[in-house]
């Protein structure tokens, strides 16, 4: 629905016009809808999950459920949906509708639906959210319904999260007799936008633009809330961090300012990024150009000063989230897949408002990178935290949080989280408008492009990332006039393009190569991309980084893994001028390119001297590179992105 | 008493038998003299200690005294004893006898002295020996004792010590009706050898003896003692340690094993270091090869995986010790300062048993930098723990757990412990037997040494450790053959010595310079150690030291200073073949030599994107590093001992 979202100039494809037909995403899609997705119901089953949505658990019943299950189903039921677009599945559908089934029968009457607050803490719905994510829960409730009513036009969830929505926004909202709050964990905000957008009643998304613009304003909400029910402020619900940097505070849910008085990256990370999704949204919609200004700023402070190489964010395991401007270690990196995640829904809408080639630069490396590398190559295991470096030592012991991906987490938002981003990954490769279609990146796929003058299919053909070569297959219904704009990622310094094998130098918009004709049937644009292996540097503040390398070929970053290059990792120096190859190992997870070289590695024996003058030596070490992502899918062992250079 | 400890092949001189005559180590004896020991007796005063010999503290009074209260007291005593040996002082005196005087009025009939325990609780004596102190404390007032006894010939205090020596043999021994306990902190170990060699009662050195064989045999004494108070064992009085490598256990008192099996240095680092000096007593005096040769593991355990370059002993705060080998973090160095002087303690008596170099080399690292670095050049202040490195960031805290030197701590430890140190250094620079007299580094100094043949001075003129050439007179009382060795330090390539400006080429005995002949009146040896700034490497398994270089000049660590050279030191990086001069600046903390050169640093701002291809600019910065222990006495700022090297 573009008219409802003004300041949108561009607009993803809807998901049953686009589709990945071979290659890199089709592999993860298709791994996705038959390994992920139902991988991901059977621990929803197994940990009682599913039978919790009935409200029939007593005391002694194994499973107790907890304050956010509702959100880790309801992102499933949307994966499951996306999926259901191209895969339909009655099995798949059924498991769904028995949930919808279970959740509209345990529905209050006034519309309240919470699996945990309704047979457990029913007095005290409503009494502290900035801590219990209802509101949260809700959001992804609704994103749901919204997604499975868009895939299968089934009706009965969308009627019940109607009915809920319809009585948050009897609760929440600025008459005396309501409550003058809104969430903790931020992420109702963008699925009311949705709501609005997908059932026309407007009065879901002025909802979000009140929870956005009451946000932070003073007195605050929070504490009158907590003072309410008799609690100190001061006394964070199950969050105790005692860091001085990061310890609990407003901060801690982007809750310290008003919205558009914010300019720095703060608190729990993926807290910040869906809030800045929704923040996008009202912006679009209401033409709010001081929201804008915010998230370009909140956008600098996370490309510039806060923000993992991988496109992972958060650096303290303590508050989740952001620190310090700088402050980015390595083994202790927090970088939730989440928080990866929230980061490419939020960058898709930045790209969507002026078609801006640096929002889908970050947004391809976060994809490529710090979100992909949260699922197993056999789509079963899942990384929580994806720490930039392993090391285990000499006990075997992992040094970080999370050294190795398991096939579910205690808090388990991440597993579902990444099945309905790849469910819909299509719409997020392109966009358009009237008369223009805009490539972000490139795929095996088939898209339909509703323009003003008529439909076009764009069918591409290519094996990227592993190389940078793309054909365009042009097809309108009839002869159309429109401007392509495709995407010169910002590590491609050479390119060649063509039109029918006839070379041009196309006009560059804001980053994009830009061809303006009237195109017909037929038509071939042919990009070639310039790939070859890059050294990268970090910004010398970066105290962890600091005489380092990270090695990258197109959007993929390369790290060395233990079993191809032993252990201690860190114990390993790049020289300046090393030759690097690449190759591409069709042997190896399904076809990857490696980089292969040659570095050096320090002798280490306990014979040496703890400290002496003269060097200690250094032996040649030929070493391979895999892609970040495809890391921990063979045998556990050590990993480091950051190479020492020498 | 060399005859009482038959395995020491050298012993120390008696205090009164040696003085340093100008120079380095006279300069640091002054202040101790003039500045720190009454700055001490002042806090101590202040924050009650001195009052709370008196027993008379009532509730509501400020200061409440506290279990280790009177090792506090009983050092600085110790301190004064050997500071009156050189410097006669009737005020300084009056202070002593008026605690001593006290300590006699409250001593229990039974010989029990505690200024903690007897008001407080009583019935909890010896209940506790694990974690409450009182033998630790004990132990200090027996040293500080007889140290005054030597110094000034008043009997009190020793009188007071042997009658609470006795009642201890009595509570603690093999006897059915006896404890079979020895000290969580250990340090009475080596006060009782020092008992019995003063007063010539055995009965000390036993009960010292019958402690170390005791300790971690099975059943655990502190497990019995838990149970038997009604405790759990696990349940470890005030401290609470989480950290898997340091979590309290019998390792954190090495109790963990009996000491003839102990092979690696754990636990609490202080605590063991006296330990290993008490077991080095017992050793000597019982002979005992097995405990010798656990000694000698234990040595290679801290030289050669577990000690910082400073001497700096203690990786981790949780347990103020020891963790894994190389497991040695700059930052967050524990390194205490009393762990450094009990090294030196230890390793005094290492060198002892058959004079061997290496202990040597090592309390010589120790004594100049992680020991030294505990006082402020003016004698008022001092670190508790000595961090390598210290940055403090943008909001100007530290990172570290002490950056910067303080009047006191609440946990008073280290200022007294300096202060004996220092007060009674002069014993350890050399040693002597019948016939050999060994000279372990060099000072300005004068001393005398009681040949089976008769008695020698020497006195000796140099500037080290500003610079390596040492004269050294000999003057005999008659004629006398006797063995000159002189240390050639480990840090020394080249050398030159003569007798009587007569080159020689001296035999080289255990790492030691060695000329046997028969000396006269006015023989007059001369050495030249070579000098030259050096760059030290790490074990390539000391993870924060990959990469980087340390500078050094004669027995002297180098570190860059932010008064000198600016903030984020860590942000420097030296040239592999950077040249470095040596220049000794007479205007500095009172003469220094400072190492000059250039280095390069990376330009951090704010403008530069947070990751590129290109490498970041470095500019030119020339730099002026000074020793490591007469850091943090100008202006406050970051400080740098391990460099990045490019």
């Amino acid at each position: 629905m573009p008219s409802q979202s003004p300041r949108y100039q561009f607009h993803p494809p809807a998901l049953n016009d686009v589709q990945f037909t071979g290659g890199f995403w089709n592999y993860w899609q298709t791994i996705n809808t038959e390994v992920s997705i139902p991988a991901i119901y059977h621990q929803l089953k197994m940990t009682g999950r599913i039978e919790g949505v009935k409200q029939i658990w007593k005391d002694g019943d194994p499973n107790p459920p907890h304050i956010f299950w509702d959100s880790d189903i309801a992102k499933w039921i949307e994966a499951a949906a996306y999926s259901l677009v191209h895969h339909p599945d009655e099995g798949l559908e059924a498991l769904v509708d028995a949930i919808v089934d279970d959740y509209e029968k345990v529905q209050d009457s006034d519309g309240y639906l919470n699996s945990y607050f309704q047979p457990f803490e029913p007095a005290n719905r409503w009494k502290n959210v900035r801590d219990r994510h209802e509101l949260y829960c809700a959001g992804h409730m609704i994103e749901a319904a919204v997604a499975y009513n868009q895939a299968t036009g089934k009706h009965k969830f969308l009627d019940v999260m109607m009915r809920y929505s319809s009585y948050i926004d009897q609760v929440f909202g600025p008459g005396e007799e309501q409550k003058h709050g809104y969430p903790g964990h931020e992420e109702i905000e963008l699925a009311l936008v949705k709501l609005s957008d997908h059932t026309g009643d407007e009065r879901y998304r002025k909802l979000s633009t009140y929870f956005i613009n009451n946000r932070g304003i003073q007195p605050h909400y929070y504490t009158e809330e907590a003072l309410a029910r008799g609690d100190d402020p001061d006394n964070w619900n199950w969050v105790t961090l005692e860091n001085e940097v990061s310890k609990v505070d407003y901060r801690y849910n982007q809750s310290h300012l008003p919205v558009r008085e914010q300019s720095v990256a703060v608190g729990h990370s993926v807290r910040a990024v869906y809030l800045y999704s929704g923040m996008a949204d009202i912006a679009a919609s209401e033409n709010d150009e001081a929201l804008l200004k915010a998230l370009e700023r909140l956008f600098e402070s996370i490309l510039h000063h806060r923000s993992y190489i991988t496109g992972g964010l958060g650096s303290d395991p303590e508050n989740e989230g952001f620190s310090d401007d700088y402050d980015l270690p390595n083994e202790n990196a927090y970088a939730e897949t989440c928080a990866a995640i929230g980061l490419i829904f939020w960058l898709q809408r930045m790209t969507n408002f002026d078609g801006e080639r640096k929002y889908m630069d970050l947004l391809e490396r976060t994809l490529y990178n710090g979100m992909l590398v949260g699922l197993s190559f056999d789509g079963t295991r899942f990384f929580y935290s994806s720490p930039l470096a392993v090391h285990r030592g000499e006990t075997g012991e992992y040094s970080n949080f999370h050294g190795h991906r398991t096939d579910w987490h205690g808090c388990s938002c991440c597993p579902p989280n990444v099945a309905r981003l790849l469910a819909s990954l299509g719409q997020y490769f392109s966009s358009s408008n009237d008369n223009e279609i805009v490539l972000h990146s490139y795929a095996d796929s088939e898209a339909l492009y509703r323009l003003e003058q008529g439909n076009v299919t764009l069918t591409q053909e290519t094996h990227y990332p592993w190389d940078g070569i793309v054909t365009i297959k042009v097809a309108p219904e009839n002869p159309t006039p429109f401007r392509l704009r495709l995407r010169l990622p910002d590590w491609c310094g050479t390119f060649h393009l063509s039109v029918n094998d006839e070379a041009i130098q196309p006009e560059m918009i804001n980053g994009y190569l830009t061809i303006e004709r009237t195109w017909q049937q037929g038509d071939v644009v042919s990009l070639s991309l310039e790939m070859r292996p890059r050294r990268i540097h970090a910004h010398p503040a970066i105290r962890p980084n600091r005489n380092r390398v990270i090695l990258a070929y197109g959007p993929l970053l390369y790290c060395l893994e233990g079993v191809d290059n032993g252990s201690d990792l860190d114990n390993f120096y790049l020289p300046e001028d090393a030759k690097i190859t690449v190759r591409f190992d069709d042997e190896l997870l399904g076809g990857i390119n490696v980089l292969e070289g040659s570095g050096y590695r320090e002798t280490i024996s306990g014979d040496l001297p703890l400290y002496q003058e003269k060097a200690y030596p250094k032996t040649e070490m030929p070493f391979k590179a895999i892609p970040f992502a495809y890391w921990d899918n063979r045998e556990e062992g050590d990993m480091q992105l950051w190479l020492r250079e020498m």
